[in-house]
Formats: C-alpha cells, sequence, structure tokens
C-alpha cells in the first residue's frame, strides 16, 4: 500500500449550489474531508484524503487508463503530481479531464516520504496494452525485443 | 417607445442551482417569462420578455454603453441582434459580455415588424463621447467638420 496524500480543491461559482459541488467531490473521492468556505458569493471547497480506490475503479470501468497515465504524469514533479476532473462529469460520477476554464475540481497527488511519486502513479494508472493492464517490467522487455 | 421582443435561454449544469441562474436572469430582465425544462441532468431556461429597461439602466450605472454598442452591432442581422450575458455577473446583478464556454445567458433581440433594428440597438445603447451619451446625428456632422 502506497502513501499518499491527496488535496482537492474546488470553486463553487455564484450560480452553482455547494452541496452538488460537494457531492461532486465526494463521488469521485468519498472518503474526503471537505471544508468549504466563502467570499464575495464565490465558494470555495477544500480538502484532503489518502483515499484514491473510487478514482482507480473509475478509471478502469471507464477504460480511460491510458489517459489518466498521461494526465498523471504531465504534471509530475519530484514528490507530487496534479491534475483538474470535471465537475460536471463528477457530479454524474464519471472522471473526466477536460478542462473547465471555470475551475473544475484541482486535484494534488503528494507522495509522502519514502515514497517514489512515480511508483504511486504506476499504481494509480498502469499502462495498458489491447486494453489489459500490463506490468511495465514486461512491457520494457517487449520493447527490447522489438 | 419602439417595439421589441426578447428571447432568453440559459443552460442550467449540473452543479448548478437553477433557482440560482434564474434569478440571474431575472435581475438582468426581471420581467421574463420563463419555463423550465431538463433532461440528462442537464437543465434549461427559456423565455421571452418585452421589457429591457433593467438592462438598459445597468449598462449606463456601469457606464459601458460602448462595450454595450459594440456587441449589440456585432451579431446584427436583418432584424435582430444576440449576444450573451456572463451568468455569474448576473447573478450579482452586473452586466459583463464575457463570454462563458459553458454556456452564459443568451440573449436574442429582434425587432418587431416595421421596427428597424439598428433604430433599437441606438435606443438601447446609444453612442457615448466623454463619457455623455450623444445624439448620433450630432456625431456625424462633427465628423464632418473633423
Amino acid at each position: 500500500m502506497v502513501i499518499i496524500k491527496v488535496i482537492i480543491k474546488s470553486k463553487v461559482k455564484p450560480t452553482e449550489d455547494k452541496y452538488k459541488v460537494k457531492k461532486a467531490i465526494l463521488n469521485i473521492f468519498p472518503k474526503a474531508n471537505l471544508r468549504y468556505s466563502e467570499k464575495d458569493f464565490y465558494g470555495k471547497w477544500e480538502g484532503e484524503t489518502k483515499d484514491v480506490e473510487r478514482f482507480k475503479e473509475l478509471i478502469r470501468s471507464q477504460a480511460i487508463l491510458d489517459t489518466a497515465r498521461m494526465i498523471l504524469e504531465e504534471k509530475m514533479d519530484e514528490n507530487s503530481t496534479r491534475f483538474y476532473l470535471n465537475k460536471q462529469a463528477a457530479f454524474v460520477k464519471a472522471v473526466n479531464f477536460d478542462i473547465d476554464v471555470h475551475g473544475g475540481i484541482y486535484v494534488k497527488i503528494i507522495a509522502e516520504k519514502g515514497e517514489d511519486i512515480l511508483k504511486i502513479i504506476k499504481d494509480i494508472a498502469p499502462r495498458t496494452k489491447g486494453g489489459v493492464i500490463i506490468e511495465e517490467e514486461e512491457e520494457e522487455i517487449i520493447e527490447e525485443k522489438g
């Protein structure tokens, strides 16, 4: 079991329902501990979790592991990675990485000390071949052969 | 008094509160007659009004007549013009023409028969000089002198 911390943030626009935005976040990260604040009609949910199981299930059931892997590697740095989830898709229990200019759900995955962020990314979104998850070592061997 | 018909439409996204979206529309067009429908989590307000007084007041008090005029002329055709209002701004009783890719408030102003759409636009958003509304005939004379 890899040890991570996930930071989650989402704005709540004036015409949005804060509880619907909360539900959208909890659809993807059910165990997230969220706090709400508001300033000048603009609200914000902020929180964290250590649990990414539902997110992992969803990217598997939606068969978007390769997209997820690409997104997770895109903004990877030394010990973290970050991405946005489309809020409207999340509301209907779907993972969608399409950027929402009005602020989707910001997710930052941080590797706790001693953990390797790439290993965590491999665990969350392993590579696939023909729709089947492959061991990445295997893939390297295949590539060497090719 | 010019005779017009204004058609108003606005989507309601899954995380939005339909009554907040309705309030946003009514902040700009208080007399609009609105109907709500919903399909697959996406809602829609649709309606019409003949009254643009609040809209006229707002573009005057916000001192954005020149912007409004430009916007109103941009999509002008034979007997109508159309534009979008930012929903979040409308919720706080402000007119803002910044396009909202997730669907602002669509407004179509139609000149009823016998009415000239350009005359209607001039009435809604007259030209200004140094912040003061001018008669457009005057402006033409000034231009001729210049």
